[in-house]
């Protein structure tokens, strides 16, 4: 898109603010003739491993805020979500497989595979860690649904997930969603308005 | 103010954030014909002792991005700190008590004196954990010096502090800046956005 560099948007998918920020995050970079480049991380490697921190519903106080918060923003967006976020959280490791393997061998539809996998997560309320939900999303996307279902469970796509994981961290990712524009870096659906204004300035 | 209730602002004086957002947050009440009501919590207690949490800044990955990103609004919005971050942190319980004195005593100045404690702390970087120091704010607020001085280490203040911060906590409050409207908890600086579109909306 004219040139620009894309901006780069961080996700785990059993992220509720991740999935809240996928929603805007293309008509943000768009706005400013910008594409999105989309990156998975684990929470589960940098929140409780790396940072040491407890899941964030688990933390005393947090979780109840967390509560409230997200449905107040579904009421003030219009979102709606089968998906509550008390529910059972999904392995999100076979999803993030699959978007490895879509992302390496159709990168062009990397995008529209992470917001596929979102919505089918947290709008439908599916559990995608079996590779017959993952392999339903193929299709739709144009996709090799038998190629995709072997990529899942690829030393390949093992191999991709560990370096993407890992790149996340050593580039200070801690949080899903989180977002680079020309490296400067966003933490947080709440930030997005902020993302925004870096962009329409340039930065500062 | 027009008879409407105060929104309730809750802060810890070695809150950054905290400092931040009480530059702005009378406005955004008056905007809305609405006064505020000050409270003091301590991070100490919610975040460390409540949450088992370890303090912001010695939290892996999210300590370097919080301090580039409260950088980052200090240039946009033209804040001026004398203290940074990562100087050492002063003991809050003595300017804490202060402030419990004057909103006992003294209700009316209580926002005040908030404000000239965040502004002596953070613009002029000054450490705030001594009666000398605090002594000083009284003169230019109308405040008696000396019933100050003996207010930060009375029985009084003390058990006001005590009493302030179990409320905080009974209220859900984990963090600083923390509101209330009419009730509904909003958590982060970042959240002033939507504390004034639900003051706008009356909610939603």
């Amino acid at each position: 898109m004219d040139g620009k560099a894309p901006i780069d948007f961080y996700f785990d998918f059993i992220s509720g603010y991740g999935y809240l920020a996928s929603l805007r995050i293309d008509a943000i970079a768009a706005r400013h003739g910008r594409g999105v480049d989309w990156h998975c991380m684990l929470l589960g490697v940098a929140v409780m491993k790396k940072m040491g921190l407890k899941p964030l519903l688990e933390t005393p106080l947090k979780g109840d805020y967390v509560l409230r918060d997200v449905a107040r923003y579904q009421r003030r967006h219009g979102v709606e979500m089968a998906r509550k976020l008390l529910d059972p959280v999904m392995d999100p490791r076979p999803a993030a497989r699959a978007f490895c393997w879509v992302r390496r061998h159709h990168p062009g539809r990397a995008g529209a595979f992470a917001h596929a996998v979102f919505d089918r997560y947290w709008r439908l309320g599916r559990d995608l860690s079996s590779p017959d939900e993952l392999g339903a999303l193929a299709g739709p996307l144009g996709l090799d649904e038998s190629a995709l279902r072997l990529g899942i469970d690829s030393e390949e796509s093992r191999a991709d997930l560990r370096d993407s994981v890992a790149a996340s961290l050593d580039r200070g990712v801690f949080g899903s969603p989180f977002v680079f524009v020309d490296g400067e870096p966003f933490w947080g659906s709440d930030r997005l308005e902020q993302v925004d204004d870096w962009l329409a300035r340039g930065g500062w």
